[in-house]
């Protein structure tokens, strides 16, 4: 019957150990693994609903928000971007989107898709979004919808001044989009003081959770724009209409078999957050950051963004001359298990992204990170300073 | 700073233990839970790159077919449907879809949102599709360009004749999309040997992984029609082009971080189908199914579906007059552990619906499950025959 033979080779894969300092995802702390590997329960079941329950709590305090939508979406971030967009932009509607790195342009990818006018505002790779750009662009576009930008960018390490954006955006009567991928628990993201509208994380960054989730947040504006769209929204998984039904209601309804087990290891990660406290996560994120920027500087290395824009959980650093980016990964893997970020886009082979997300941001960590590389870089010739 | 107060009252989840005898997820294995548990790498580290190319191999062996463009979608099956919707689908094609549950409503739905015109053959819940009406479908509307129907309806237990009707898809010319979330791993799905063009499953059903992942495969027609597509995909993370790029190329570039742990998770789970065999599972299925139905019948229960298209790993059966749905099945729940499913759509509180799922099948569950029932129904005073 089965004209596809068994393939011979396959066995049971055994996953390296490494430590995670690139740009995500970073390392699962031993709590949140355990609470993946959790028996499944169904989707419905009751115990499970309670457990769904406290996750949009969590969720809340990690966002600030009183937002009543606030979830993770059963895809990775890329899927809480795109929720946003195909719920939020109608055929025709003009977006403002600000592009400072990878995903800026990707915002603009989902404008198009969704039939929307992009009115693209660039900023240089490295830059934060200027806010004057911005003010400049609505003024001539007054018909504009919704304002996008990336509040983290994780390309290149950049900050941008959110609540400004969203202040700008909410005086003009757009709605803001805004990506936190790579800021929430990392950095203060505020999501009602800045007055943002929609905004998406992922997991696997400054949370530790596994990849694969999307933490989202919609304010009551977004939500009535979505409850009066004219045209259905163009994705069935993410109508958030439809959504709804399951996690916002006394009687879920069925919509699609959520990832019970990654929601349990998200549940355990916020726990984790709650229990250190948002502003201890920030301030810990804040001071490896220091202890890290006073390494690599002592190895001579340059950063790529200037020093108030920074973000500290993505420290974006040239790669010295003289010195193969790809080399210098590939030992710090090789030799010691160490994971560091590649440049993308324009910045591709000239810069190395070290990540400090989450449970991958402490003393130790920082240690060996400046250690392997003086090593590696001392080995490969590079005269330090 | 923080003006949303930590949540007090949250601790860790402490997931119950159960036997899953629902619709889907079954009980995961504990070499799959171990799998999932592992700790996290970078979804571009060279030892995740090889286990993804495992990964492909493997679930060509599930799918039967040797379609390059095998792969598991970042998603639950609800993803993988609309993947190959909004890849397959361009506004003002035309779409056939056989409806005999709730899958082939959601279907329906899809086609809407990407601008397609339905077609729709309807069959009654718990029938078998009919593939004369899909012939006359065919031949009343010859500018159809793809023909959709579910294999294995997880809303009624009803298994359609794939091989029929992919064929005729492709003596119209059509190209055929096929829902296999529950069939793939308990019963053939013989993806070259059916000609089908684009097919999506799930990872927690016949194969009990984690939740959250959609194995798909696409035929070289079916990709000729990506590639040839006059209009971008309207969906970016969907795009199959752009994922490609990273599932089926040399050079992996980034399209968004993969779901990494549940992906160890669906190795492993298919490892042990290799080591089993697919054969040899879909008799295990079939086996288990026979034991579980002569105990239905004996307790006077009945069938939605016509023996000869009875799926083995999904028993809807009807509830017997007199007793009420949803407190049997809370009892079960509550005094036995054990999940059965609920009636959907016009089969709500109507019937029960009993999965036999890859490890949820086996004597122990069925023999469980049968006692449990009996006791309860008893209880409620319900007569045997």
């Amino acid at each position: 019957m089965t004209a596809i033979p068994a393939p011979a080779a396959i066995t049971s894969f055994k996953a390296p150990r490494r430590t995670l300092m690139g740009p995500g995802p970073s390392d699962m702390h031993p709590r949140v693994l355990a609470a993946l590997g959790q028996p499944v329960i169904g989707h419905l079941d009751p115990a499970f609903a309670g457990m769904m329950d406290e996750l949009k709590v969590l969720l809340r305090y990690a966002f600030q928000t009183e937002n009543a939508l606030t979830f993770a979406v059963s895809g990775p971030g890329s899927v809480g971007m795109e929720t946003c967009f195909v719920n939020l932009v109608e055929p025709g509607d003009k977006v403002i989107v600000c592009r400072n790195g990878v995903f800026g342009g990707r915002m603009i990818e989902n404008v198009e898709r969704c039939g929307g006018v992009a009115v693209v505002v660039e900023d240089t790779w490295g830059e934060p979004v200027d806010p004057q750009k911005v003010a400049d662009a609505l003024k001539a576009n007054p018909d504009t919808k919704v304002v996008a930008f990336v509040h983290a960018e994780t390309s290149t390490g950049a900050q941008s001044d959110a609540a400004a954006l969203c202040a700008l955006a909410r005086e003009a009567g757009a709605l803001s989009i805004v990506d936190t991928v790579t800021s929430l628990g990392g950095t203060p993201v505020l999501v009602d003081a800045w007055g943002a509208d929609a905004v998406y994380s992922g997991s696997q960054k400054c949370l530790s959770c596994a990849p694969g989730l999307s933490p989202v947040t919609f304010s009551p504006r977004a939500v009535e724009k979505v409850k009066s769209r004219k045209k259905k929204c163009q994705s069935w998984f993410m109508d958030l209409n439809l959504v709804l039904g399951y996690w916002n209601a006394e009687n879920r309804t069925y919509h699609h078999t959520a990832p019970v087990n990654s929601l349990y290891a998200l549940h355990e990660s916020l726990v984790m957050l709650r229990e250190e406290g948002l502003e201890a996560a920030w301030v810990r994120h804040r001071d490896q950051h220091l202890a890290l920027k006073a390494g690599l500087e002592a190895l001579g290395l340059h950063f790529v963004v200037r020093e108030d824009a920074r973000l500290p959980q993505l420290n974006a650093v040239y790669v010295p001359e003289g010195v193969t980016d790809a080399e210098v990964r590939k030992r710090l893997l090789k030799d010691f298990n160490l994971e560091i970020g590649a440049g993308l886009g324009p910045l591709a082979g000239k810069v190395w992204r070290f990540g400090l997300m989450g449970h991958s941001c402490h003393a130790g960590n920082v240690s060996l990170c400046l250690s392997a590389l003086e090593s590696v870089l001392t080995d490969m010739g590079y005269a330090m300073p």
